[in-house]
């Protein structure tokens, strides 16, 4: 009689480690990695760079899974899966309650969970939201380094929010800023970032002329709102501005109007920002703006495929829309730093 | 002149609260939950009543995401998200890495992250590998409970791996159980397990005739190999058996023959395991078994909208093929109780 169990030693569950215990146990645990832990880990002068590489490399990243958790409220559960062959696999796991806000608490929730793309062992959870807000400024300085005027001294930040508040540090690590002026449409939330960069001995101003006037004096604007119309005007800009849209994510949102893209050379950060932001999306209906008028991605900028900024009068324009290879590759940064430390 | 940003005060990232730091900084981190603590939060004794409740309360768990992560290797990777209304939001992530066996390596890392699902925020990353393993035996007990005859005293062990090694473990949590008989195709693993709950003070045996003559002098006979012909025939069965088949998860796989579900009243966990396990979707195809003879869900079991076991010659036979309700449910008892002891 057979018993049919193929191969002698094969039972279920026997691919599955039992609960470890004794001496081994500790260097198995997965890294749990604060928000604090995360800041500390991704200084822009190393995320950045590290950001090139991981664009220049690519990863595979489908699109993100989209669960709606309580309609009432449009609570929203996103999955968001990215990797590299052999390498790392992760995933943000990102849960989106607009009803807090009302509440005073934060609408986002994000961890993100890192594994061996090798062996699929699980190695850290990352506070996401650290890691995100921290990938999405290196993502615009990372793109800046390749479009912005190398002798660009002023940074116009639009929008002095939690992502606004790091934009200036970002890209100091690949500029020589002389000066940061910040516009928000709550003068006391402008005048709260320029005292903290004041703090960090940036000579930083808050812009209490008209935005029209900043903008035009500004070497570098970015835009960290989350408008629903225009904010940035196409006609204000100087010869030679590079404009960075972090804001819009959704085809309702608005940051530049259609000059912007009119005047300026587009590069995007993936193509999903053509999908995904009002910035693209509503010049491309009104005719404005033509898919072949994107100058490249990011990626094809890290890998030299395209040109960078032309000349010292060209007006540039990036649109990112974020991306899991930014993710995973800022996450690979985190638990590379976090596991040369001794265990909590 | 508008600037269109809307709201005052919104700009991007404020959704998402910057980096904590001071004394509020360690009551927000993250729970790490690891193997060995997993196992000492689920006795059965606290398992199984939870299930039940779990069960007959419901969840909401839409169909698994699959990716793979490398085709030559069969490299898997599952995203498992399941929730309860204003409770408990919770993915399984599981990585299937089936070459890890040949270097020794386990084939499963899973991770289970918990969050609340009335406000998003994140909870805890409990270890999957343990959670699995443990409500994979529950929910047999807890379906034992209704199907098997209360003066069950001898239990039938087939596959003496790491799912099977637990078996005995949640059984005698429901039921009173007198002798314990091991049965494995290599011989030197049911002694193992012998021995093993020899320690914890049960009357066990291996089995050391045949297989046949093992079932036929059982109560309760539970299959936990990865076989993929029938390891268990009906005509042993005698009357007032119950078999419980825990292993097969594929079309391919199967432990039990067509005489089993033709002799018995067949029970399944979810309507998932008519369509994946072969243990049902062969007598299915061969026509031996229809949909309408299955006689029951554990959901409906649990909520008594469906008989149990009727008399005492029946032969009942339940199929799980494991659910994402019954992950979340686990989880939610671990977070209860490592959230009652002090932070690491």
């Amino acid at each position: 009689m057979s018993d049919g169990c193929g191969a002698a030693r094969r039972n279920i569950g026997d691919a599955i480690p039992p609960a470890p215990e004794g001496p081994g146990f500790l260097a198995r645990r997965l890294l749990n990695i604060t928000a604090a832990e995360t800041a500390r880990a991704l200084p822009f002068e190393v995320l950045v760079p590290a950001l090139r590489e991981g664009f220049a490399r690519g990863a595979h990243t489908p699109a993100r899974h989209h669960h709606t958790i309580d309609e009432a409220a449009n609570a929203t559960l996103l999955l968001m899966p990215s990797w590299t062959d052999g390498e790392h696999l992760g995933v943000k796991l990102v849960n989106v309650f607009p009803a807090n806000s009302a509440a005073g608490r934060p609408a986002l929730s994000s961890a993100y969970v890192l594994a061996s793309a090798a062996t699929g062992e699980h190695l850290a959870v990352i506070d996401g939201n650290e890691l995100t807000r921290r990938r999405t400024v290196a993502t615009s300085a990372l793109a800046a380094s390749h479009l912005a005027r190398r002798d660009s001294a002023t940074l116009l930040i639009v929008g002095a929010g939690h992502i606004g508040g790091l934009a200036a540090a970002a890209y100091r690590s690949v500029l020589d800023l002389r000066t940061v002026l910040v516009y928000d449409r709550t003068p006391a939330h402008a005048r709260r970032l320029v005292d903290a960069l004041h703090a960090e001995g940036v000579d930083a101003r808050p812009v209490t002329g008209g935005l029209a006037e900043a903008a035009a004096a500004a070497d570098i604007i970015t835009c960290a709102t989350l408008a629903t119309e225009p904010v940035i005007r196409g006609e204000w800009l100087a010869p030679g501005t590079h404009l960075d849209l972090i804001g819009s994510f959704r085809p309702s949102m608005r940051e530049a109007d259609d000059a912007c893209v009119r005047r300026g050379t587009v590069y995007i950060d993936t193509p999903v920002a053509l999908e995904e932001s009002g910035d693209l999306t509503q010049p491309i209906a009104a005719g404005v703006l033509g898919r072949d008028d994107i100058a490249g991605t990011l990626p094809q900028l890290c890998r030299e495929e395209v040109p960078g900024r032309r000349d010292a009068e060209q007006i540039t324009v990036f649109k990112a829309v974020g991306s899991g290879l930014a993710d995973l590759t800022a996450a690979a940064v985190v638990y590379r730093s976090a596991s040369r430390r001794p265990p909590e």
